[in-house]
This record gives structure tokens, sequence and C-alpha cells, in this order.
């Protein structure tokens, strides 16, 4: 099970875990996979503590993910510090869209925020404020893998961070889109069918992937989107990837910090319960679908803005889904790939690792077997 | 490479080939896989001439493939003729979806079908056109595996087949299909991820099939959707399949009775060319996108009818288009699955199927390089 992109990092097993959950990542890396924290949510000052802690609690090496889209609102406007770029962005968003966005959720009866909870809303989904989090990134020497989601990143935070000895790669969706990752000199590509939770393309992983392996060549492929056991991991490997990257399955182990009553709703999800809606961030990303999504594509309602513009309309939802999760269960935001429906029972994280690692085995063995 | 499912068939490889040509169903027969026919498109007196041919030229055995939707039009009319159903559904065609099909037609410059050449417009989509095809199989010793593809096949079919020494199965989208399946005592289950051509469900691959192999236990998995590769194949086998089942790879080959205009059409396509649609058969079902399809989808325009009333409608677009391919390039039937991406040259039949068995075997030595 060991690839040489593996060997390459120090690490037993290529599981690759993205979590936006310090607990569930450092448990991943501790077991012998490689837990990846989702940055876009932090602060650049709350990152400094979430690595922090990942430093003091992780053996070995943990990855960072962030979010600096190829494609956005406000992409390309120089000089303004996050907060400027904030108040400039806020200005673009029509007040219908958030009024919208309030009656869905006080129509269900959730809760508002209490007062003076305030909190910023542009959150990491641009260059100018993914920049401080690459800064703080390169002062943990254990953050040793960068991944990008949501398009090649600009050519100095490639520079920074392999040339501080660490390598850095980007997720893709589609061929054109490995290229342009490997034309950019990164180490490696996460490829996304659109089975996967989150933002997603239209192909799915099985299509994708032998078409990214064969026009990458020696770059190293890590599969993502469907994998949930150590099968699909198997049949990753045979196909060509280095690795597997999974992000769904660490919704609902113990270590997550995903509230119980929203934990159940993935726990009892099937794989014919997610849709891809632009109704949160913008761009098309696998969710479970419910009245929200629903009532963004009913007709006669707001079109989702683009990024980031949406998730500043959307994130006063997602932070009373966050505190409110029985209130809002039919109007949180629930990011889950269709393999939601493999997912029925709580395990720690680190069973997880060994029960891919497991299944992984027994996949193999049965190909070996037929092939005696 | 040989599964229980090929130990109980008497072939050598796991490899179904779905075709609506007997040529390559032979060639595939002949290769060491299993060519299955698709009866759809012929007539009962057709069909015979088809299975004749077959018995001639297959050494071992092939398949066929009917088409029993679940749910259709006109189901549990007792009593009538093929040819008084016919007249029947035809009354609840609306002349208004024939209006459009014929005005797209001319519209692109595809000519009328010559005077006189008359076709019947239900063909086998039902139970009472496919009872006669189900009767033709029974005369041909050879045709021994039997495949439905949209619901569990009636009780009657069913039993004639199996007392007939022959094999059964039928297609499935979801656990709850499959369960049918099995509930009905069929012998394997055809398991199609979304990014198949043809009908199809909404759930991946990668997703779906170690979902089924869970579900249904001991019966035979035949893995659809998105293989055209041999490490494709052996990510399904690791997954848990006893078989490959193909059928979009066929398209393309040099046996295949697809004129080349169409034939250059699915070789130029990358995987982002396909579209689920209901507008030629009345069900979802991948496709290449084109204007037919853009225009049925395009708002103030009718919508599909239900099966097999929209086949009635669009039939007289696919004779045409079979007929005039390079007139009817940008509205013709162009059912394949998202794997078209990897099909850019011609190949003999059983070059293909050598091939599937040689990157198989590369597949399966990468894992077990892995391993060891």
């Amino acid at each position: 099970m060991r690839t040489d992109f593996c060997e390459q990092l120090g690490i037993e097993f290529p599981i690759f875990a993205f979590t936006h959950c310090r607990d569930v990542a450092a448990a991943v890396s501790n077991a012998g996979g490689l837990g990846v924290l989702g940055a876009v949510g932090f602060t650049a000052g709350q990152l400094e503590v979430e690595l922090a802690w990942l430093d003091e609690h992780v053996n070995g090496i943990y990855g960072v993910d962030l979010v600096i889209p190829s494609k956005y609102e406000g992409k390309g406007v120089e000089g303004l510090s996050p907060e400027q770029l904030e108040k400039q962005l806020a200005q673009m968003v029509p007040q219908g869209h958030r009024d919208f966005a309030a009656k869905l959720l006080d129509d269900h009866g959730v809760p508002p925020l209490p007062d003076g909870e305030h909190h910023n809303e542009l959150l990491g989904w641009t260059a100018t404020t993914a920049a401080p989090q690459v800064e703080v990134i390169l002062r943990h020497p254990k953050a040793k893998l960068v991944a990008n989601a949501l398009g090649t990143p600009p050519a100095d935070v490639v520079a920074k961070i392999q040339e501080s000895g660490r390598v850095i790669g980007a997720l893709c969706g589609s061929v054109k889109h490995a290229l342009a990752h490997k034309e950019a000199g990164l180490d490696f590509v996460v490829c996304q069918g659109t089975e996967g939770g989150g933002h997603c393309g239209e192909i799915s992983s099985l299509v994708l992937w032998p078409q990214v392996v064969e026009a990458i060549g020696d770059m190293p492929l890590l599969a993502a989107g469907g994998i949930g056991n150590g099968a699909q991991v198997a049949a990753a490997l045979a196909m060509g990837a280095q690795g597997a990257w999974t992000g769904s399955l660490w919704l609902t182990v113990e270590e997550a910090n995903v509230p119980p009553a929203q934990r159940d709703t993935y726990l009892s999800a099937s794989s014919h319960d997610t849709v891809r809606s632009r109704s949160w961030t913008g761009k098309p990303c696998r969710m479970l679908r419910n009245d929200w999504t629903d009532a963004w594509e009913a007709e006669g309602t707001p079109d989702p803005l683009p990024m980031p513009l949406q998730m500043m309309v959307a994130l006063d939802g997602v932070k009373r889904g966050h505190r409110y999760p029985e209130a809002a269960k039919d109007v949180n935001f629930n990011p889950v790939g269709q393999v939601v429906g493999m997912m029925d029972r709580v395990e720690r994280s680190a069973d997880v690792v060994n029960r891919l690692v497991e299944e992984y085995v027994t996949a193999c063995d049965r190909l070996a077997k037929l092939n005696s």
C-alpha cells in the first residue's frame, strides 16, 4: 500500500483525510495516514492557534487545505487589506439576497445569532484573505503538505511553499485543470469526481482518474470523490492513483466537531440525497439536498451570486446552522459526497484508518485469487 | 480474471459487451468475452434473423438484452396485439410534439425518410412487444444469457428463461432496484452508475457498486458505467464485481454498424460532452449533448413524454439520423457514457478485448507491487 508519494512524505498509508477539525486531522496522521486541515473558515489568528495545537499533537506531519479560487469576484484588486476587500465586496451583494436567506432561516425557526456575535464574512475565499494563512503555514514545520481547493494557486504561493521544503498540490475535476496544475509546477493533484462532497465537476471518479493519470504522467495523483471503504482505495490505486483523498468519511467520526443533530442527518442520508448546488458558495458544490437548496433553485427566487458573494450571503446561515443544528436541520449546509450512503455509524478516526487498510487488503486478496 | 460467473457461463473473460450490432457481439464472444445483442430495435422476425446469424458465427454463447420497463404508458393493458397497442398509444401523442421534432430535423436540413419506408414506432419497449422476442430467444440455444434493461422482468419471462436453462438478469441504478431483482429470483444484476451511457440513475459507479455488492450478497454483480480500459475492470473486480458490462466502447469498433459520421462524433467527444436527457426515450438517458437535447430542455418547448410515447415521437429522428448521419450530426441520437472521452481510435473488437485483459493484468501487477 506504500506508494512513492508515501515514501516522499514519510507516511505509512496513502490515506489523506480532509477535515475542518484538528482532532480528526491529528488522529489520522497519528494512525499512519495524513490529516489535512481545511483552513478556509479560520482567520490567520485562528489558524495559528489550530496549527500550534496540531504541532503539539501530531507525531509526524499534517497538511493544510486553502481555498484560493481561480475565478472570483474581486480577483486582481490590488492594495486592499482583507477588511477593505470585504467591505468593497459587501457592496456588491443585493439586499434582496440577504433578505431571502434570512427569511428562509426565520421561516424554519432558526434563531438569529446572539447580539454582538460579529463574524467576518469573507473568510479565506480569496488570494487576499488567504495570503496571511500562507504565512501562518510557513511558521509550522509539521505542516508539510498544502493543497488548494479551487484552482492553481498563485505562483508566489507555490514558490514560497516549495522553497520552504513543503509540497503543494491542488484539486481538479478535469484533465484541463490537472494539466494547468502540472504546468504551474505543483507537486501533486487531488483529482475529484462528481460524486465527491464539496466543490466538484461533472465527470465521475471512475472515468476521470484514469484520464488524468494518463495526462499528468509521473506527477502523483490523489484520488478523491466517492471513497468510503478500502475496496475503493484498492480500485483507486489499481487505476494508478498514489493515494486516496477522503473527506465525507470524517464528518461522522467520534472526534469530529460536527453537532450531533447534523451528524445524524449525515448518518441517515442515502446516496440519492445529495445535489450539486450553488446555493451556499456560488460554485457547484455537492451537499445534502434540503429546503435551502430547493428554495434557491425554485422559480422566481434569487439566483445564487458568484463566489465569494454567495458565501457572504449564506455565512449567517452556516453560523446559525452550526449553533442551532436542531432548528436548522432542513436548511443547514451539509456538504458531503454520494458516499454518505455508506456512512452509517460513528467510529473513531484511527479505527476508520485501520478499517480502510484491512478492506484494502481484502480487496487486493480478492483480485490476487482471481489471477492465481 | 476468471470469476465464478465466468465459470458458470463457461466463458474465458468476464467482459460483457452490450451492442446493437451482431458482428460486434460475435467478435467479442469469439474473443473470450460475451457479446450481448440489444434487441429493442428489432421486430421478432428481424430478431430471428439476427440470432440465427449469431448461432452460425459464435463459437460459444452470446446474450440478448431486452427492454421491458417497470413503468410505461400502456402497461397492464391486456389482450391487445403489438399493432393494436401501438395504435392506442399513438393516439396519446400530441401532434405538437411530432411537429416540434419534425421541425427540428427539417431546420437542420435532415431529409425525410423516402416515401413508403414505413416503420413501426413502438419497437420492443413494452411487455406486449417484447413477448414475441422472448419466444425467439428460446429457439436459439447459444443465446444463453438474457438481460432486461429497465426494471425487473415479468415473472413469466423470468420463469421461461430460467426453465430453459438460460440465465436472466437486469440492470439497476440503485440498491432498491437490485434488491427487487434479487427478490424476483434473477440470476445476476448489471449495476450501472450515472456515468454510463443510455438509461442510468444518479449514483456514480464507484459509490454504487460496493453498496449493491454488499446488499445482494452472493448474487453476481456485473459492473457497468464508465468502463473503457482494463484498469477500470480491475477496479470493478477489486470492489467485488464478477464482471464488467461495457457498452459505449463498442460504438467505435471496426465492426460496429455505426455510420462513419456518427462514429467520428463519438471519437472527437470529451467526457464533458454528455448529458442525461429524456428527449429521446422519455426516461433519463445519457447521450452526447447537441441541438436536439438542448431544444427539448429550452424554455417554452414541449416537455418530453413518458416512455414509450417520447420514443414514438423521436423514432423518426433516430431513423433519419441513421440514414443521413452527416446532415443530422447536430440532432442525432448519440447514446454514450462519459467514457466517450477515452474513446479516441477505431480498433477491432477482438483487439479491444485483448487490450482490456492486458491493461487489467498491468493494473493488478501495479497493486501487487505496492503490497510486496
